[in-house]
């Protein structure tokens, strides 16, 4: 026997009991049940929730200023909004993450709690709609269909902003070994066979270099996502929002956002288009790809040790094995090297989402939501943590990495301009052959003697 | 100042304070320090977390039968096994879903809380390693990489097997709906395009159709997730385990797991293949894609009310709308095609990272394990939504589908061989042009009566 | 028996015979044996031979201005390079575009085609490599390190640069469609239900405006593929490659490419790094999404002619049917669908290949190269025939249109703000149910009249 | 000015000229004109051409059985299709393998093609349609919808039997390489730190079973291709086909194709259901991903020659380096790895194709007929190189190989029933950092001798 108490709520499909307490009404209690597929609450999405709520302040706010609601309500909204904003009541947003209808749950599920704590601020009890409605007070002047799209593109804006950094330290922990190793010389390796020599210090830089331009790249899609549709309502022809309604809101939404909001341009195409979306998760698939790569790189140069390049050595972070004593993984790179495969994987999600959208809207947006975000926690996340746990506290093996010079004979490319590249290869064969100094093989080929060839080597 | 009591543990990376109550120990510590990523905790997939400890369970058995264990520890480990398939201590397996390392962190979890569970058993204290060790003890003869492989593939087929009488109970309801639907004749369409006459209960019964075949497709997958390479421990040769011990785990694998499981052809192989996995994984998203096309002609034919196809009703589940009163929207579809977008994005996750394998085990299991328990679990839930919430409540538009027949030229096809395709196709440009009834039009365009052609056309 | 005349050539690993006639030598011979796979050769791919072939002249004129080539070969260099570019010669591009080597057997082929045509513009026979060596000479100062990603790129850009005055011409006719259709109202659709009233030309203009995005998106992208890394030869260091060499080879082909090149800013980064393929694939990939959601659309309204939305006609371009007469099909964005769906894979083919780069170099370039380049030729053709044999035909059904305007229900958002969410729901429901006209449902819902709601309807 | 010679075709579009030599007519120039997308012509994959006039065959067969043909025409078609089936007229099939239209434009070709050459066979001019025609006689009974999913999927199992038998060849090679390496000891690597030692000859078997297992999966699916829906026509109803037709014309397909050919289940699901194709192209992603996989451990394996594992030796097959003399590199596993990551993209291009079928057809079938029939190629191309220019000739480098197990701790996993982990672990620790042998170490860190310890190390 459940003894929860309850309050009646009704919709135009009918009648439901909710939760006494619960700041959700009957549209939320639908959508639980019709939703029980990840049992993962949009909560777990703070960003989204913080950007829903702030455009639905910024939405009262501008229907108060238009006249379209007493400033009671606008001010209860705005405080319940705040409550949300500063981390309260987030165990209300609860519908799930992959749900059926645009978003329509997740706006209502906002609606509701924010009528109800509207009413709290008011001194009245939930579900007083009378006073606080959700959709005709909280919810005026909008859909789902411009205020959706418009906080998950806040959302993801957000997380992307929050990645800059983590990958800027990233760049300069790289940068900063690459300096530490500037003179550290080893031989370059293309398709894993052994190239010419550089140094252990140019490996490194680049992989900074590589970040940072990442950095760019994200940098330059932030304002794709920051262009928004609010006003537009339903379709784009703004049917239930006044005049003047769009521009009060967007300043309003600038204002508590901080962010620097831009109108749509055209706003039956804001409606359903999503490649803002798909922008965000090729950029950041492209990061995370380039993570992988050079996680991969670190894995191979640690490989070892004994049997292995052991040219560098990761922190040990962990016993490595159940079962093999002494054993230490690279676990950290691995990890980075996981995520980039699920970001991969959800930026296919996100293709196919966008892909099938359909005439006046996409409906697909709640999965592309969801990727994207739980994408760029991931990669924030591992990214922390591969600065921390690994690249700050790499070291080089100095030893082998010379052993490796000494035996290598790919410093005979520099030698091509001067005796041709048929000599060359014949010389560099031999010297693998006999295990002869390539210098010797070199003077063996050629008219040069084995001083000269030396000369040559050393510039 | 934190209030929590705790215990030092000790590795071969040196010592670390635990909390005195939990059940995991050091390994765990610095695995939950190390992956902060998803954090989601691997009890999120319970069917894994009860195959790992059925495999120690096992393991253990075997152990004390040839001699490698005394009788109280194995009484005290398969105590503890017991607990956590009884759904206890779940939440002491709490190592990242994304972690480094084959999964060596989610096997030392395993480890640690069996052991300290069977101290508990004995009355004594946690971190009593000396009288049973989660390594010397309760992973003894086992290695992460041939232990963690055979618990995530038997917690994949037991989803999978969860997952066939939901998709058998949803091919009933569509078969049901097909029944109901036998004499409904409707216009079948091609390429979006009024083709010929069928029944919608035509339509119905091969939705049933093509879905019991996927459950025929995932009944052949299942035996080879249940090749067990138990007994290869670290890279296939055995090591560490004696003589006997790889069949009679096997056998108490079996008993206990209730699972036909054989034994892998070759332990080297098996050490680093995840073919297993990834036909799983293909023949999941086979399912999903069905599901989702199912779901998209559900859509389409219920588009309307007035402005689509509005051939069937699918039952309203919620207000469709923040904004549009009165419109009830697909939700329940909708999720089907979204649960199917992100399995397709796993699909692709899972193959990356299968690729990604190198020499002697696949680093990478971990994230295909979560992609693929996950995708599961989802398209579970998503079927059954779909069975209760939508299928099992479609009624057809009669008179709708009535009038389309009426209208609809596609009905000449069936004189094709009778008049020929040229005279065919200039009667139904006619009829549609014009408006007329196909028939006086046929008989405009062929030495046949008006009466030959409705007979013709009759049968 | 063979009666194909050969010569004779060399190289380090041994002798082979070569087609007398042929431009191409041992280098390409060895690769045409080693790589029967696609059996499509880089000829396949024209951008790319002229992009190769202009790297190299700029290279071969550096190197002459450098005093390290003889005023006589860096002529008959130029000279061979020109007759290619002006599609000459294109047939000795002969090896398969998937090849392993990173591009090796690509750069020798035309290493070794322009040998042969220096020599043969010198009055010289084939294979008199002392007068014009393919590699001391064609390659002098190149490792395919720099050539071939240099190139590669270039190709990219010159048929992004192609695709944008397609995408405009396709936009425009989308634009026209969209004044043409400004004044038609319809119902507009969200989730394939009926929404609220727009008009055809918001849909059609839409479709232009969504299509211009993309165009500067493109343009945003071309500047990375333009990042030249050449100079950098085999790791970065620029081994083989004398001073100022890197300065003048970039301004030579800066004048001979037409193209702003500009230089790397990191050459050990440049070595390995892909992201500006990556990027230009997303780039692509957002397109080709944006058309085929367009596409479906086109499909979707187009559908019928009597069982389906029926809104809009497309052009008829074939029977549709080998069955069915009368038949038309929206062959055209069908084939523009799967065009996106093609593209869609090659990017992940792209995606996986960039994650699998180690070290100094990504081997998988070539794979890469060929799907991209392979993509933007798809996409073109398609945007061309899209916009010639459908767009620019399309032609609305006004009395279709109408009719489902007059039926609808959605008007009734309107009236929101007015009587509020609850009693504008249950009007329209009213109205559904019964078919009453949607004024007479509100005004016996509310207070208004029937002229009342008139006139709110009319704003 | 043309000065080809045409002949004059109509259709129900209109009249159009085609080339009076074309044994192509109308519906083909419509269409060439239509996909001028890829140019890539269907004739690219002979075995698409020669399961579509195989099909012709077997249904005019049945229709002259049935009474519905002229005996002549009859066989003049059986005539016609011999000679494709022979390999001649190849040509004729020159549509796009890019088309709208769920492949009519395929199947008109070949009624074309066929009408024709039957007619030139009867002693008649091309064009003489009153005597055979191309959709009353050829196309009889027929539907694209039936006869095209009919061939491609035939196509598809021609090209995945041919595949199987260079599977196990080069199974056999990895084998007899296996047996070769029995007895060399080396040390295996797990997360690419060294591990514990097994044989190379255990290695290369491992690869040998691995790609045997693909061959049973591809046994398994080779009879979901071979269900067929022929009869069925448009949409499942049969429409067109008389009594008696299905039974017949499966018979004569079984006969004339050599194929067990079996019956669909249900003719309205198999009218749509396109996961046959699914299955085969996830099946043909799994076989491609473990020879990636393997073509990487290769890669690994013969990194180098000097500052690599360097543990294997690949033949050397071309100059791996335009600019560094002597280097080899290893351009077969090489192109391996891009055939997969080819293979990987499709799979994608096919399951989002397959998620896009909508109602009674999937329009989409040919961009995943093209994907998968080039994929199979790809990988038999691939696999036959694999084994002949890289897997027959590998030889290891026993020296190496020696002294990596000499220098290895992981022989220390073995003692750990013995003296436990943590003794195992310090012991392995002080070997790998004081460089005493790992024997030394044991005895140091518990209470057994040198001798002992050796003793317990050699079992």
């Amino acid at each position: 026997m459940s003894t929860v108490e309850t309050r009646l709520e009704r919709d135009s499909l009918g009648e439901l009991e909710v939760p006494a307490e619960a700041y959700w009404g009957i549209h939320t209690a639908r959508a639980r049940e019709n939703f029980t597929i990840s049992t993962t609450p949009i909560s777990q999405h703070p960003d989204l929730v913080r950007a829903l709520v702030t455009v639905k302040d910024a939405a009262a706010a501008a229907n108060g200023e238009l006249g379209l609601l007493p400033a009671g309500v606008t001010e209860a909204i705005a405080f319940a909004c705040r409550r949300v904003r500063d981390g309260e009541l987030h165990d209300q947003f609860c519908v799930d993450v992959l749900q059926g209808g645009a978003g329509t749950s997740t706006n209502m599920n906002a609606n509701e709690v924010i009528a109800n704590a509207a009413l709290e601020n008011l001194g009245l009890p939930r579900g007083r709609y009378d006073v606080v409605h959700p959709i005709n007070d909280v919810n005026r002047s909008q859909s789902t269909n411009d205020v959706y799209p418009t906080a998950v593109k806040m959302a993801v804006a957000k997380g992307l902003l929050r990645l800059v950094p983590c990958l800027e330290e990233l760049a300069l922990a790289f940068e900063e070994r690459g300096a530490a190793f500037r003179s550290i010389v080893k031989i370059g390796r293309t398709q894993l066979q052994d190239a010419v020599p550089m140094t252990l210090g140019d490996e490194f830089a680049a992989f900074g270099v590589a970040i940072r331009e990442d950095v760019v790249r994200i940098g330059d899609t932030v304002p794709l996502l920051l262009e928004c549709s609010l006003g537009g309502t339903a379709v784009g022809t703004g049917v239930t929002a006044p005049p003047g309604y769009r521009d009060v809101a967007l300043e309003r939404l600038r204002e508590r956002s901080g962010l620097p909001m831009t109108p749509a341009a055209h706003l039956f195409e804001a409606s359903w288009d999503v490649s803002a979306l798909l922008q965000s998760s090729a950029v950041l698939r492209r990061t995370a790809i380039k993570l992988s790569k050079i996680s991969s790189d670190l894995r191979l140069l640690a490989s070892g040790p004994q049997a292995g390049l052991g040219e560098i050595r990761l922190p040990a972070r962990q016993a490595g094995s159940s079962i093999m004593p002494g054993k230490v993984n690279p676990v950290i790179p691995e990890v980075m090297n996981q995520i980039a495969f699920a970001v991969m994987g959800a930026d296919v999600t996100i293709g196919v989402a966008a892909e099938s959208g359909q005439l006046q809207l996409n409906a697909f947006e709640p999965i592309m939501a969801h990727s994207l975000l739980q994408s760029i926690a991931w990669v924030t996340n591992g990214v922390s943590a591969l600065r921390r746990f690994c690249v700050e506290g790499i070291e080089a093996d100095e030893t082998v990495l010379a052993r490796y010079v000494a035996s290598s004979v790919g410093a005979v490319t520099a030698l091509v301009p001067s005796i041709g590249y048929e000599a060359a290869a014949h010389a560099a064969q031999d010297a693998l052959r006999t295990g002869i100094p390539i210098a010797d093989a070199v003077s063996q080929h050629t008219a040069l003697s084995r001083e000269e060839v030396a000369e040559l080597l050393a510039h």
